[in-house]
């Protein structure tokens, strides 16, 4: 992938066949970045999505068969046991800009998928939440 | 909720149960704010969304069942007769990741609701406009 | 439609029948910007909307009908040709609040169409991709 710094953005472009996360984390740790706010959009394939089940404590997962369009990505750069922590909610679509919905759990960028992180001038922690199950921001 | 200024955005953490849009009001007023921008992702019960008819000047409302992903939530922070003024636009995804979208008119937070506001350096007005029936943005 | 200069930021206001992607041209050349990042909402119709076939090297369109909410509609803003280039994906929701989304073509604004522009500081150049056959950033 490819990424800039402008301010207090960081401009990144994925390249065919990067995971979507490892590579948002990936940005995080070469711009030195604890916190933010990424918004993106794109094409990707072995997209796989989820819905969290707060009785349960765990999700449900759907994986969305062949390419789709990303009509909308976006969630907050944290910081999880000493390491970027990106979570990212999705909308893809196909062909006939059918769309599905909920938390990315994994993407691989198809022609392209093109980001900005509103880098945070501090790190956001998150830690373990027993109330829900869930990893949440110590804001 | 959770709420605080890094630079010149808020980040925002919303706690189970609380209602989204009167909560940002709320950080918008804690923090002396009057116009921004919001971008926001999480979990939902209660929510309704709305469809503007503009030959009708009025909305038609869905009440979306059960617990909901917020996929997308966006929208500026405004002014209207001297208070914080919410426009959320959603889309939120069921347990089979199938969306529904809109105008946001309501939703309680579920496990955990993040967002950024970007907060204008001035307030932006928003005033009643004859023409549409709706308040607009006076930019 | 109307824009205005906050920080950073632009905040962007088109009016009843302004045709979104060229509406968002003219603000980015009135601000003498050549790169960005643009989040949208509103009310639209004439929405024409794409999914990239990729072995094709074109898109499928489909054209929705009806006025429409834009639940989302995000992407940047770059320099193509000399010119500015608006390349926005969109979720837009019928009175159902059933959505559709993918590659934005076309929409014309309904009652309002609402957009922040994250100015960047330096240009974004696009320039032809001859694996894919789109114009890629060169972040």
């Amino acid at each position: 992938m490819k990424s800039r710094r402008d301010g207090s953005r960081i401009l990144i472009r994925l390249e065919t066949g990067e995971e979507v996360l490892s590579s948002l984390a990936a940005v995080a740790e070469r711009h030195g970045l604890g916190g933010g706010w990424f918004n993106g959009i794109g094409a990707a394939r072995d997209v796989e999505l989820g819905y969290y089940d707060l009785e349960r404590r765990d999700y449900d997962r759907t994986r969305v068969e062949g390419e789709v369009e990303i009509a909308s990505a976006a969630g907050p750069l944290s910081i999880l046991d000493g390491k970027p922590h990106i979570h990212l909610h999705a909308v893809v679509s196909d062909r006939q800009c059918v769309p599905r919905a909920g938390h990315l759990f994994r993407a691989v960028a198809a022609a392209t998928v093109e980001f900005v992180l509103l880098a945070a001038e501090r790190p956001i922690e998150r830690t373990r939440d027993e109330a829900t199950g869930l990893n949440l921001w110590r804001v």
